[in-house]
């Protein structure tokens, strides 16, 4: 059995590979397609997968994926990926120890069930970024909160998409009899329920992130309200003392107090006790 | 018939009998994760069951679940569960009760029926928490009740995830010819009857959750619309008082009532004046 | 043919019967269980439905529901219910009207087309309730129409799930050959029909409940934007004029006017004027 | 072929015509109830269809709805509607024209075409309708667009409701070999496809209308944020104006420039010059 | 093969050809219909195809769409389009070039791929424009951002249903073995392939979309809660000030320091102090 690996599509080799194992020209110019979507097609006399391993890079909100394009043929097997990815280096890596003489199906299951490991750690520094988004939007929302969750929110996005089509593609493998040897089905099954419980940790995932905005929206305006109370209650401290004050400040004639000796005393008393019944009277209406 | 009871994965005995009994290798790496997905599978001679029984802990809002997995063959039958969980301690002492002829489906019944009752204490409770955040956003919206709200959405969902994936074992089961006795069919259905009501609860319970943080905007808006009112009531009040004061405290000539005896009772009854006619028209227009 | 009413499942008759018309265990204690499921389920020799008619107290927002469980042979019709609900009591009256030669589909016909009939009430109560809660929210937003909302919310998820259970009844039924003599089935098609138009419903009066929040939401918004201006009004009239009378208290020297005769009319003018020219410069930029 | 016109379904004539062609006591009682479910159903010689026409009143927010009810026999035709609903007139003018031996399902061909073109102007309708409340949230949102979005939105709920029950009906119909013949098969795929165009417009519509509340919140919250602005820009300019205007006009001793003629000036002069510092310190700072 | 190229449905040629061909009156009538669904429908000797090419011009925000109506049969290929619209006139150069002897079926799928890569700039300018919506509901929320939303908003559902109508052809397509010829299925297969991928990324932008809103609020609510804050600070800077030199303006006797030659500097020092005092007990209490 042969197993042909090119670093990149690009590769010459690709071409000449095309043309003996007649390969569908649509599927080498998918291979070209640094978008192709994740997906299983049947060949002539092949399989042809595309998988899209994932990076989450220390400090960076984006997932980097790298396409990684397979074709699993009775007697060939083709990989097509850049090894700069370590999610792609690591799943190759392992493949290779499996030994010359393995079959195609057999490296599909190493190399698959490696790019599905990947998944794990993506979603777990997921869960971590929301975890830390959450603490924020109570703490301390701001708008680079705002930010990112936002920028979550598309890695998210993202995230769902490439495990749900790689899902897609762990049903189908399951149950593919043409391709899979018969022993090998627990095996695929296996990754099959990985994969579920990464859509089921996502969608968890999506329902919390979905929650942030609403509780940001809410702890901004909470703290609103609190600063508005704030503002009332010194209002309602001093309104009372700079009425009185001008009051006794005009040029009039007639006002009580005026020629009193205590009469600073007794306007004084005034302000302050005008004051705590104005609180009071707020306080038992239940309007602070 | 053998019953073996493990009280862990790492008991060497495990890979004992799943060499006697054939289990399948991932079979047995499924039993040694502890985040192994609730499922049915069949091995070669008999069902492979992961169930999570559900434990929440007084005054704590996380789930505590701990897995129970099962080896259900024709003439074997293979527990793998921590008893320090209650509710895992509950459904083998209830299987244990029945006798030791008691056959594998039979057994499984038992224990199966156990884990499902567990569930309606942990709705019940998650009901009642939600019924307190309830009241706490309409009475006294705080970050805290924030924070409340962020925990119990993720055990709700947890909790929900849970139900769901045992429903759908228990759907599978209830129609299982193969390891269930046509005897204990109603009985398994019954057991997927409770599960239809979990999940219907489950699903109420959402619902109900999702509109409390709403509620809370709902409610600070409210509280914040009604210290705004008193602020600008405060506002009128003092205003016009204040705008009268000041202007008789200017040191200008030609003002009216300066030399009057009657001055400061005349202008004291215009600033009441004012202030009272500034309210009506605000409560005529319907501006406060 | 032989009909059996109990006013409870706690009757020692339902042993009896139990024990002669071999009902299975299950179904006997399903009829004991206050919180049994809404469902149909087959039996050896019967069919064994639940039901949960409605009731909707004057003033009270819950829902009242009361298990009416069936058991329906060919040759016999045992029913179970507490009379002192409404809806039960209706049902039982209309089928024992029948005639005691009547067949046990027939009464079945009967009953669960009056159980069907009173949704349509409960559905009609509901639907007022949302339409004073709408005017509510629109004239009068107040916290206590939060708590409102949320305890329409929860009877409504109720009344849903039990129509769209019984929903799943009235299907069933409908092409049940075995428990249905043909010339019924356009009468069950028709109780059918009703149950369709009820979920329809339903769905129409949740659609509209959650909008009320969002409403809620804006018109306390707009409440508070209202006040705003209100306020800033006041401010922008108050200001000029304490500004000025504020410079011309200040006990310096070299104020213009100071020893003029019109000097307070001169100052006063130019109070009214600088407040109009605010008034309008904020008018003019559109930011009041 | 005969095809008997009735105006109301209390006309006697129902009855006689029941009983001639054997009409199901229960289709003959939908016909008389005004609430009937848009629906087909078979009966035993004949097929009976309930159509719901759609009028929208200049003006009138309320879709104005009216039964018509059909039997569509192989040698008869009875159709029910008051004519005074201009949609229901039309259909039946339309089907008229096609003079008197026009076979039954070419009637319902004419008559069904009719009434979906109805729907079209009901969109339509709804379209302009909701385009008018987007324009009102952006330019001027007020408790009356709130109540208009109510409105509409109970409209498009029963406008969405009609559309996709009639279009239940139209893909039963392009596939009934009993009812239509082949000839007519284009043409009522021609009606479901432009009931699938409703079925979407209408969604559009909804996606839309949803819309708007939350946008009338976000326009609102602008608008507060702006008069809070216009607000604090106030206060910045009157409050550097108001401490130093009050501290020098407090009776006391040794303030600077108390005695310089130019005292007033000075004074002006800070007066200006911290307002203008402080609304640079706020730009600076971002906090305007 | 004779390949009829029609600029529009008023060419009087299409009446011939509708003789000629049998045409169904129907599907004439849909090419003259400028809102046709898209859509697929098979005819006696021909499948009749609606497709809606799509431009989006610069500095415009409504999607131009032109319908491109196509009759394929054996030996026949009629297109009506208008060329002024660029995805019409690039897709029928494109089939075109393919030469004169080229089979129907392969003409199609030129024309197909063509009219399916012009959604990918349309969902591509999509993006564009939401990223820069994004970037401006965080920087600077204004009322033209709300407006901007709303015409994506419409625009993304009309691209949306465009996509998805277009996938449902794009799916039939791919499989239909009396039109396409084997050789061609795996061409077919690519487009549904694309389609996919473009509904992928317009669910994708509409949930980014749909989320703007929100943090539209949540942003406006932040600036807000900010300019609040600097309000309330300005005011309690201020407040301390103004009472206490509103008392010392009051004409009393018995105040403090009135005499003193360093009145104005202890009552200043005062003034500093309370504030100062003020602003550190509300940052204690975490009111600001």
């Amino acid at each position: 059995m042969a197993w042909y690996e090119l670093k990149s599509a690009d590769d010459t080799r690709l071409d000449e590979l095309a043309e003996r194992f007649q390969l569908h020209p649509l599927h080498v110019q998918d291979c070209r397609d640094a978008d192709a979507r994740i997906k299983i097609e049947q060949g002539d006399n092949y399989h042809f997968i595309v998988l899209r391993p994932l990076q989450l890079l220390e400090g960076e909100e984006e997932l980097h994926q790298s396409p990684l394009t397979m074709f699993v043929g009775k007697e060939f097997f083709i990989t097509i990926g850049d090894e700069q990815c370590v999610a792609i280096r690591e799943a190759l890596e392992r493949a290779r120890r499996a030994g010359s003489d393995t079959l195609p199906d057999r490296l599909l299951y190493l190399i698959f069930d490696t790019v599905v490991d990947s998944y794990f750690k993506a979603v777990d520094t997921m869960d971590d970024r929301i975890d830390v988004v959450e603490d924020n939007v109570l703490d301390n929302p701001s708008p680079s909160t705002l930010q990112h969750i936002f920028d979550l929110k598309r890695a998210l996005i993202d995230l769902r998409r490439i495990i749900v089509n790689t899902r897609d593609i762990g049903m189908r493998l399951q149950r593919d009899s043409e391709l899979i040897d018969r022993e090998l089905y627990p095996f695929f099954r296996d990754i099959y329920d990985h994969l579920l419980r990464l859509a089921d940790s996502v969608e968890t995932l999506r329902d919390l992130l979905n929650n942030t905005l609403d509780v940001y929206l809410s702890s901004v305006a909470n703290r609103t309200n609190q600063v508005m109370k704030v503002l009332t209650v010194l209002s309602t401290i001093a309104l009372p003392a700079l009425v009185i004050s001008g009051i006794y400040g005009m040029n009039l004639k007639g006002l009580p107090f005026l020629d009193s000796n205590y009469g600073s005393a007794i306007v004084g008393g005034m302000m302050v006790l005008s004051t705590v019944l104005l609180l009071i009277l707020l306080r038992a209406l239940r309007w602070l």
